[in-house]
């Protein structure tokens, strides 16, 4: 049930019965040679809508650039600033909050979004209860969720990938995006198979190490079956996360 | 040819021949009783994706989520403030100029971002040439297209739906959302069928004054096959100007 | 009446029989070898106090310096980024919407100002009337009048300079002036006489189109006679659209 | 000569002799039952244009809104939020820095926007020199000047109303409006003919400790000729002030 | 060496043998019934005092206010919004780096500033490398380390508490807060001794949860001298990471 | 009493009897050849901490990084821009605004902040009190004072070091950090004994002016218990001026 697919009736319809929503938040950035510009956000847009139909909720619309500063030493990737994500977030969250929303799900698709994420929750928090100044009567909650992140998909990521996961342009990743976009599948030589790993600061910094945008991965071994496999069991896992959630005491 | 789709060495080769890129741009809002609430995103982008094809131009991630203040009382609808419209705008631009993009060819979905995105582009132009402190030696450009805006559109619209056009949840828009995606068509009563026309202030006042949020128009003679004529009356017209504005003189 | 030239006690009276005022909005910025820097401010100023004196309205201060990004290649162009022009119209407006003002008409002596003040307003009814986490129940009114655009103004114009009025340092703009401040009337030679049209993007585009700074027009016509037909036909026009908006149903 | 009143050829002219500019700032807020909204705005403008002759020196658009938070109990009272005034005032200096221009000096009509513009001084400093990241090599110099400040004024002051001449709705700020603006004299009863003196808070405590806006003056001394002493007191002392500004050895 | 017990002369001759900086975060917020409101920012200069010793390094001034917009219902918490603390860490981080220092190590006193201060950093990268617009040829490096984080750590804390040693106002900062400022140290009855833990949102949810402020802690264990343990292993853990930090290959 | 060495409950306490708290605020920048970087925050909190004693005042955590931005042409000055540390002093006061305190006294050791934290007490009485939309029935009050700065402290300063004490790394400021901190006593040559005085512009201009930072001082006349005498003046000064504060009426 995508929001943008609604009407504002069916929208007023659907907040009698629940006032969470999904929102899913990727990045637009190099992933290698033969990973998407477009994977994160592609991957948790996906995901999301999986989630929404599982869990009868509404989804709304993908965050599609996020915080991307360290990958702008190669072509194509975009970023935000973390100040400018953080007003997006405000934003979205609380537009929604005046129609009745409360329970924000956010599926994320990228790792350099989670701490703006966090930090733009507190921002929301701090406006709408009233942090500074004085009290306000008023609650809202948000929660991130990585696609990638449950107990059943690390366990597959290990069957399947071992240490060829990686943490960048990683094989699941890009194996989802091939299950998803199958037309989109890459032919890209990657040398070496799979490429280094280890941690990095800026953008000058994050080239000069990662050569070819990899971080510790192996995606030449991705496969459409094998995203299929992460992107079936990614939606189970996540849609109990969010019922979970939407229930929770107030 | 979507960013989001290609690797990084990809874009890195496109910008060897062009420095072009078109994004498209819509909103988040109620359409009245039969649009979609995401009607101008969708639009935006499924237009400016046969426009990429024609102009065999390269096109980005959409901005989905625009500046909706004046639909606010009607649920579902979602809107960033303008100050947040211009740090998004300056962010995509600048973080696209960083890899040698110049040309930015938005393709809008919705009115009331014409203002806000205006005002990005002086944003952009004062900080990317040096317009406070001192002069910069380096030059981008940036032009806004709404897709229903052409001189063929106009005869388009006028041809068959006259005065029942409107202008918002307009009969145009919502018939190229029901030829692209035909399992979202709603059923729904328009009463009246043609809704009053006028002016507004904020979303108070909207909403009082057109209750069910349509203005002027009837989108209730909305159907696939017109959506199709729209469509392929807008991207040849907008590759064409893509076209003149990317091969415009230094 | 201006707000300046009053006490408070003043203005409290006139707050019991109006919540409207007149709000000038300009730029300082180059306009062609015969037009004065101060133009769009001194037109915008000079055209407001006689609709304000014509409508019995209160006049407040008058906004200088706009959005003249564009300008900036030429000596003596001044200019707010956009944002900075928000925060202005978004303060001028609430306070005094604290003292009970309702209806801000303002009369605008730059197109360049207009993108960005619409993105204001919207700013200003988000924060007003809530578009963000609750809705806030109270409304304000703000509209945008430019001194030139009404429909008798065009046929004076068309009248009087026909093709010689252009898009920048227009014809009519420096009668206007010439007629209020006839001691500063310039000589200066225009080679060419009417200057080219067309487009621009930045302000190192705008220079090179347009060397002399003007944009179509031959403002050699002026005279100070044509510029008070000018003000003597904007003048009831405005004042009849001050009167329709303070007077439109609630 | 004011700058408004200048082609951009005659500054591009003014700038191969002297990079100096003088900015009025002012402010518009209640001046007690006698005084005008606008004597700051006013105050501060007449004096710059008088000292602009007589110093040669171009003299920019006023600032007519400044910091007036304390002043909003009072009806017609405008503020803008500091935050605001920053950005209004390095918007002002760095446009017109990027002409040439390097010597800035404010001439100021209220004792408010003292700490808020030297802040903008610092944050201008910190922009231009490049006080955060990397340090810029260019250079530039702002001032602030009140018009009622120097030596010779306080003792014109002190010899014209001595006690009576206050700290808010000064009698030497009345007078000089009424010298400037004759027609705009107003007949109001003060009760007490001195208001009472001393500090306060916010908005609320002003009004409370001084219900008629008035601190410590008893304007109902002032007249037309008395207004003329401090204009022409003012005024070459100033210009004498701004000579040494624009030539202090660089 | 303290930063500001050192002259500029001092520092100038520091940074011709080192560009790094040690510079430490805390936070001013509850820690239940027996805990300082100001243990997070003690804790975070106490352990940073100790390893700029062990490492001769350069201490410099403690940010005491982090985010703890979460525990806002409790008296005596402060906090800043995250956005505040971004343009904090941004103006820290890049004023040091005009006079050359170049690797930032912050010790960190609060898990609820990780996600800011990340975000910060990604803010400094994007400005001082150029992440839009044009590439930035400079390079400057910032590291966040939590006091308790280390591998030794973790073990003694499991050794000494256990399961008791809690999440917030947690048994070992108060320890060691007992062991630094053992003046300070407070008698309160802790019910139930420990703590309940778990999730939560905003600052109602948290006083909701957590009604003495206490997470899954029993900080009546805490002792002086188990604190002085705490202080030991990190010491020497956050020194040893400063020196790999500081001599990475650039 | 610090905030920082409370529990959550002995706030509570402490509000029950006053809603009065006492903030320092300094600056971490040059003070010449024998002068601490950390003089201005040092001494203020040193001096404010003795206030608090003296008057059974809360003191809160020292904004220890102040408006340093025509320092930093010196190694180891920092600064915050002005927009940023309006935002401290604005995050600050309204966190602890919304527990209860209404009272903010401020004690200052820098100069240069002085316009910034004005320009800060308006921006959060604009906030508090509603300067803009709406008037909000609530009020606050802040104070700002130099811990120099009082009738004794001037007299005591003339009586000690006459001309010799400068404005900027004044003898008594550094004799007030050796008697607070006598093993970080410098012993350096000054050249001449007293430096020169005079105005200056941004950090270049100061540097060139005042080569080895002092501003007109000759601190080499400082001693330890001639700083104790500073110290012992100052604190019950301030206290008073602190009671007097609190004490008004409402």
């Amino acid at each position: 049930m995508l929001l943008q697919h609604q009407t504002w009736q069916e929208v007023e319809a659907y907040l009698n019965q629940s006032t969470g929503i999904i929102l899913p938040i990727g990045s637009t950035e190099q992933h290698g040679p033969n990973g998407l510009i477009g994977t994160d956000a592609l991957c948790a847009e996906f995901v999301a809508r999986g989630v929404g139909e599982a869990a009868g909720a509404m989804v709304g619309p993908t965050i599609g650039v996020g915080i991307a500063v360290h990958h702008m030493d190669f072509p194509g990737s975009m970023t935000v600033r973390p100040s400018t994500l953080i007003a997006i977030v405000h934003d979205y969250v609380l537009s929604l909050a005046r129609h009745g929303f409360r329970r924000f799900f956010f599926i994320n698709g990228h790792g350099g979004n989670i701490a703006t994420v966090q930090a733009a929750f507190s921002e929301i928090y701090a406006a709408y209860e009233g942090a500074l100044g004085t009290r306000q009567d008023r609650e809202l909650r948000c929660r991130l969720a990585n696609w990638w992140d449950g107990k059943a998909m690390h366990e597959l990521s290990k069957d399947i990938f071992g240490e060829d996961e990686g943490s960048h342009a990683t094989a699941s990743e890009v194996a989802l995006t091939q299950f998803m976009l199958p037309e989109t599948i890459k032919q890209a030589t990657l040398d070496p198979p799979r490429a280094p790993g280890g941690r990095f600061h800026g953008p000058a910094d994050y080239r000069r190490r990662f050569p070819d945008g990899r971080i510790g991965s192996n995606p030449g071994l991705a496969t459409p079956e094998k995203g299929r496999r992460f992107y079936e069991t990614a939606v189970p896992e996540l849609a109990k996360a969010y019922a979970g959630f939407v229930g929770e005491n107030a």
